[in-house]
């Protein structure tokens, strides 16, 4: 059983049959009074019709529900998609009796078919009425497309005294790698604070978080992050940036969000290892991340992981084009305690033996050491399986 | 029986097992006078070291042997794979009596192993006695790694009324998105140009074939192509760029080019497809390519090819992240000449249906047009298959 369970929030989920049958796929996120709310979206130019109408609504930092379905993206789908996202919020809000501008809605599924305005709205009464506190899980499946496990993390803290609960999910598998954000996530807390500081706080979680993950290079056009704070936790309300709770408040959300985000690559398509790519002593942090993006995406570097190769050869191959100034003759690279490479020389049969060890782990961090300057980033990865190609070449039929 | 034989031109290979018995794995290409040559070479900031040493070579535009193995790429190897390359290039000019500066010299195979130069030393007798003009088909076999065929072109072109010849080869088949040339490709000629000229020929050829393909986005340590024109034709030597000659022997010195680049995207690792990416009306050249170059690389794109699933969604969500402006309701897609998306929107499931016939060829074309500019560009690319992970997490065992 959950500890978590944040007062006034409210889930609910229904098979609606937007794709396929005998699956949840209309799912709905309800706060008893409107909430303080920070949106972070895909960066794509191609933006799904749900992602543009919940930005023009975020500007104004309130919210009140979040109605999200799966097997439809409603991307590419023009006038016709932004006026079905339009209908779906309203026939929520008049479900739910709130303001229409309340209504964040978020989807995802096939790109380029039209989101079924009736089959959502024959399910709607069904939706609202199950509405209860214990809902979220049916919520966390309703949101799957590939992925295989539901995803949820949560988190407490003291803020002023008062306990604050934080309790997010997301779902995301394949399209990964968010230039913003993942596919779906939504983070419910009861703390007090600003729409300002807690939009501050989303979006610096998020670059350390969904922004540092990849499964296959591809970002989504629907990727969306939403966090509804209901303010209800009692402690004096987070108004400033620097402040010690504030801090206190943006570490833990961060912490959360690294958590769903790890989820995600865990679960991403046909993956069978989480692999941190680490790059040290590089002479700025977006080199660090221009490196470590640049090995984590190789579709070399990644087949290597799946067959627990030690092919170091395929790593500094990716390092040396990934534009990013470095001395070969100075580059180590270690898999997790065991250095493999020093000076760019490679250090022997015994050394990738062990090495070979660490492959075989499920989890493992890949450092890179540039020597060059003091900045280091991460970007969290996964293998290239037989799986993903299976998955993917057979995703629509 | 091949038509192009160029006099002046010898070619052998033998077995010196460099990592492997039983197979053709050290070969040499010799001109019987000093030939004219030019390089295009890796842009990799890793570069191997036979790489090193033909960049340093070529400056003075000439060479009369290529000494080429394949097993060990002899590249991030530090001063002891410098000097294996210094000393193979040394033996081979010993036994074929010519100057050590006119001998280029490329290897290809797993990163990070030191060349077994005692192997080569054991070889080049017998490699040298091998010569003969009829030995290229063994060069060819020669260079092959993952490679599943061999890979040459001919042309022939009339010059002030002498007739010109060509004949090139290449491998590649992984760690193919050369940013300035693909793993190996060797052409010979008996055009009267100067170096000069070569150069600038084989550049412009380069940036419109090798510097186009991709099979999995990864530009290799060893990339290499090496014209040698032994200039015995017997045209007017062509020494300046905007001539009639000139212009006729570059069209069809980069006719070759691409005739070979093809081939290794035919011959991409597990490559069951060979796709062309056009896009068509950007706003620059520059734009055209960055957009066509993300849809060819994205994996999701490349494995619902392999899948022939006509998932335009996936190409259109590439074409969001490239970051290429243009607008999402303007935009085209077709296979070959079945047009699949107007003006941003899909045109149904008999569209659908005609696409999916096109996915079944084995070679086709994805047409997008931005309708921004003028500008075009094209990038040739390969489906993402199963075999594709087979090759790559077994490649070294």
């Amino acid at each position: 059983m959950r500890t978590v369970i944040i007062k006034g929030f409210k889930y609910s989920a229904v098979g609606a049959e937007i794709r396929k049958k005998d699956r949840l796929d209309l799912g709905l996120i309800f706060s008893e009074q409107p909430a303080v709310a920070a949106g972070v979206f895909t960066t794509s130019r191609v933006k799904a019709a749900p992602v543009l109408l919940d930005m023009e609504r975020m500007v104004k930092g309130r919210a009140q529900a979040i109605l999200v379905n799966s097997g439809v993206a409603n991307a590419c789908t023009g006038s016709t998609g932004m006026q079905a996202a339009l209908t779906c919020s309203g026939l929520a809000a008049a479900a739910l009796h709130i303001d229409e501008n309340l209504v964040q809605i978020a989807s995802t599924g096939v790109i380029g078919e039209q989101l079924p305005v009736e089959k959502v709205a024959a399910a709607m009464a069904e939706l609202v009425d199950g509405l209860s506190p214990n809902g979220y899980d049916k919520v966390t499946r309703a949101i799957m497309t590939t992925d295989t496990v539901p995803k949820t993390a949560e988190r407490t803290c003291s803020i002023g005294g008062r306990e604050v609960k934080l309790f997010g999910m997301a779902k995301g598998a394949g399209m990964i790698m968010p230039d913003m954000a993942t596919m779906l996530c939504f983070v419910m807390t009861d703390a007090n604070i600003t729409a300002d500081i807690l939009q501050q706080h989303l979006s610096t979680g998020v670059k350390q978080s969904f922004n540092r993950i990849s499964v296959d290079g591809d970002t989504s056009t629907n990727d969306t992050v939403l966090v509804l704070a209901n303010c209800t936790s009692g402690n004096p309300e987070i108004k400033a940036l620097d402040t010690r709770d504030s801090a206190m408040f943006g570490t833990v959300l961060a912490a959360l969000l690294k958590d769903l985000a790890l989820q995600i690559i865990a679960d991403g398509e046909g993956a069978t290892k989480t692999v941190t790519i680490r790059v040290m002593h590089a002479a700025t942090e977006k080199e660090a991340e221009q490196a470590a993006r640049t090995i984590a995406n190789s579709p070399l570097v990644k087949t290597a992981f799946f067959g627990e190769d030690a092919n170091w050869g395929r790593i500094i191959a990716a390092l040396g084009r990934s534009g990013v100034p470095f001395e070969e003759d100075r580059v180590d690279i270690a898999f997790d305690g065991v250095l493999l490479v020093k000076n760019g020389l490679g250090l022997g049969a015994a050394a990738e033996a062990s090495a070979t060890e660490v492959l075989k782990q499920k989890t493992f961090t890949v450092t890179v050491d540039l020597k060059t300057g003091q900045a280091a980033g991460e970007i969290y990865t996964c293998d290239l399986s037989i799986e993903y190609v299976k998955i993917n070449a057979d995703y629509r039929s």
